[in-house]
């Protein structure tokens, strides 16, 4: 099976943990069976791989999400990087290429388009192939994921089956209904669409030469940015007439807000929280140090991280977003390819922030005009270039770097830092990069 | 007007400001008019001053808030400080002895004693002013303050006054009722006791002789350790005929919960936070650095700090002790008589702290055994000592300590530093004192 899995933006309705820089699908909150916890992507990625071992599977995101995909999913992993957002239909013609011109995918094959954060049970991903599976045969262009509703939502859209078989024939399609609409759309058998479909490379590729003017996926990659922005459902699903759907009444949730996403939570408490014995529905999710104790509260949310606190009744929560957008704040907290980082203390004129450097990883070799940087390494062990001279450094060894100076650092083991940076003007942009001589 | 101000130990009722080592009268809570913020103590020393500007001010205290009050009062404050906790009547004799001997006050002139914690306005200081004044007739040996009940408080021991004029003897004295007992109290002309007093100085230094075998000042505080453990109350009070009450019946609060401080707190947020417009009397009282956004709560506290976040029903907030007596936790905050130092990061194996050191001011000559140290200075100029060798340091030096190095900084201007400890075993007490050789 090929699957192509679409990695959203960035988002603030599960602030703190999600902000400008952070996917919700990232955050670590549902638990293993091993006591571990994984993200909304690696339990995703890990229920394909349960369904078809030999899936491949392509996420298509920005480039802003890359480390912290390849950080949770490892290297093997496709992704088909979208220089810039330019909606579903040119993402999902730059991800078919892809498959067909960088993976070499038969473009006779059949690939299932899939969001990336549903939360699902592993029989959700037994329909997709079956999906797959459906495409395969070519009785019809598409065919769609339509799912069993189970109460009249206004947030979807609804899908009309021609009949009430496994698979049959769409009639047409409905745009997000009231409630009133949605019930009677669900009393004539319509089913939910859950962006979930698959068809025949081919398929799209010839509809993007139609829309688009590109030879191979490079040539798209290369001219990405002047693309129009439009939708797939718009170039694509309402011009088409031979679409099934397959349906499906499995569990599935949409986790977009804190109140759906605690619903999904196997636990109370994730990371240090206490609750008292007179809390009642009470999550807390606590990626700080301190622990959180909450007494006396009902249905309320508390999560903490380096970004803030939010503390809310569940069904507020959905409506966050324009307090999120309110508040001006520096980035306290960032995955990168190389590791991580995190912001400690902020003074008038310094910054002390916490790296973390996966072993084998360097972070680019930089220097910047306004600041001077010191080094003090607290684990591991690497390898300083600083102004091109190299140097071994282990824990307790100062590194202290002028402005101008260019430097950079690679672990061998893993290795973390205190970096203290003092200047007058501290901008993260204030960094110019440079190719490290071998 | 002499007045001793009690000022009681740490506690946890409002934790995460106040903890083991840092009380709830140092926290800086209340807005003043120019829109800066008091603590407890300081709006109580502010009103005194206003009441009798020259007013001979003593704390009683322990050693472990004596950075703090001059932190927050200044050093012409007096302090009589208790060598370890002996209840109130060794307190109370110490700080009598203290103000004769080392502040040399006439044994005939009267004192008045008060917790240091009350939250009242001016009218309070001008009843407590009276009651100094009501001693210095010499009509009674002691004289109270009654203040009139507001309802029928079970939290209050009672004073039963002879009359109801202004100034009565007391007829008897009840400890803390039910409620209905405190309803029959209170239909008699009773009075709540606020454990406030004035006497003649020699009253108490002739029954501290009487029970204790000392000459002076310094000879009780010698022996402070072996004293037993007594109540002013039962010591002096119960033993007493002669005793008065005044009626105060202004505003009296004692803010010992978080339902009682909020209370009297005159803004919702203090610190960083946003409410949003669904909340009901919400209130956020932030340290940290990050902001805390509430929506759709009600009659709920929220409080942030280095040391942890409370979310809490206000109610329920009273019962918050045990909860977090089964914290475990390091300090991660602490004020010194040189200045302060907050914990930034801990990590296996190292830990990272910011020290504030106020001009003027130095640490300890001090050494560790198993850690060795980096300072990196981030703000401020300085002078370091290290094994005996001065050297000037400004922003961006770097010093490193080995374990066993002698060390110290002193603050030529205010002076900020990153500490950087490294070891396998890192504990506060790891630490030997030298004298510095000028």
């Amino acid at each position: 099976m090929n699957i192509v899995l679409l990695s959203g933006g960035s988002g603030k309705r599960l602030w703190p943990l999600s902000n400008d820089i952070r996917s919700k699908q990232f955050i670590k909150i549902f638990k293993k069976e091993d006591g571990t916890y994984e993200s909304m992507v690696q339990r995703v990625y890990r229920q394909i791989r349960k369904a078809d071992a030999n899936a491949i599977v392509t996420i298509a995101t920005s480039k802003t999400q890359v480390s912290s995909i390849h950080n949770q999913l490892g290297s093997s992993v496709g992704i088909s990087i979208e220089p810039c957002r330019r909606d579903t239909f040119p993402a999902i013609a730059l991800a078919t290429a892809y498959l067909v011109d960088v993976m070499h995918v038969d473009p006779k094959e059949s690939v299932v388009v899939c969001p990336v954060d549903p939360y699902v049970e592993q029989d959700y991903f037994e329909a997709v192939r079956g999906l797959s599976e459906q495409a395969d045969k070519g009785e019809a262009n598409l065919v769609l994921m339509g799912i069993e509703p189970t109460y009249p939502s206004e947030k979807y859209g609804y899908i009309i089956p021609e009949n009430e078989e496994h698979t049959s024939m769409v009639k047409s399609f409905k745009e997000k209904p009231d409630v009133k609409t949605a019930e009677e759309y669900i009393a004539k058998g319509a089913l939910w669409n859950g962006g979930v479909f698959a068809y025949k490379l081919q398929y799209v590729l010839d509809k993007a030469h139609e829309l688009i003017d590109f030879t191979d996926y490079q040539d798209l990659f290369d001219k990405y940015e002047t693309l129009n922005k439009i939708s797939f459902d718009y170039a694509v699903v309402e011009k088409e007439d031979k679409i099934q759907v397959q349906r499906f009444s499995g569990q599935w949730k949409d986790l977009g807000t804190w109140n759906t996403l605690t619903e999904a939570m196997g636990e109370k408490v994730v990371g240090k929280g206490i609750l008292n014995d007179t809390c009642e529905d009470v999550h807390i999710i606590n990626e700080m140090d301190v622990p959180v104790l909450a007494m006396g509260l009902k249905d309320v949310v508390i999560s903490a991280s380096p970004e803030g606190i939010l503390v809310s009744d569940k069904e507020q929560s959905s409506y966050i977003k324009p307090y999120v957008d309110g508040i001006e704040q520096q980035i306290m907290f960032a995955e990168k390819s190389w590791g991580s980082y995190q912001v400690i203390d902020v003074e008038n004129g310094s910054m002390t922030i916490k790296v973390t450097l996966n072993a084998g990883h360097s972070m680019n070799y930089h220097s910047h005009k306004n600041r001077d940087e010191i080094w003090v390494v607290i684990a591991g062990e690497g390898t300083t270039i600083v102004d091109g001279m190299k140097q071994n450094v282990k824990v307790g060894d100062v590194i202290t770097m002028c402005a101008g100076c260019r430097h950079t650092i690679r672990a061998v083991t893993e290795l973390k830092l205190v970096e203290v940076q003092l200047g007058k003007e501290i901008h993260a942009e204030d960094k110019q990069k440079y190719p490290l001589e071998k």
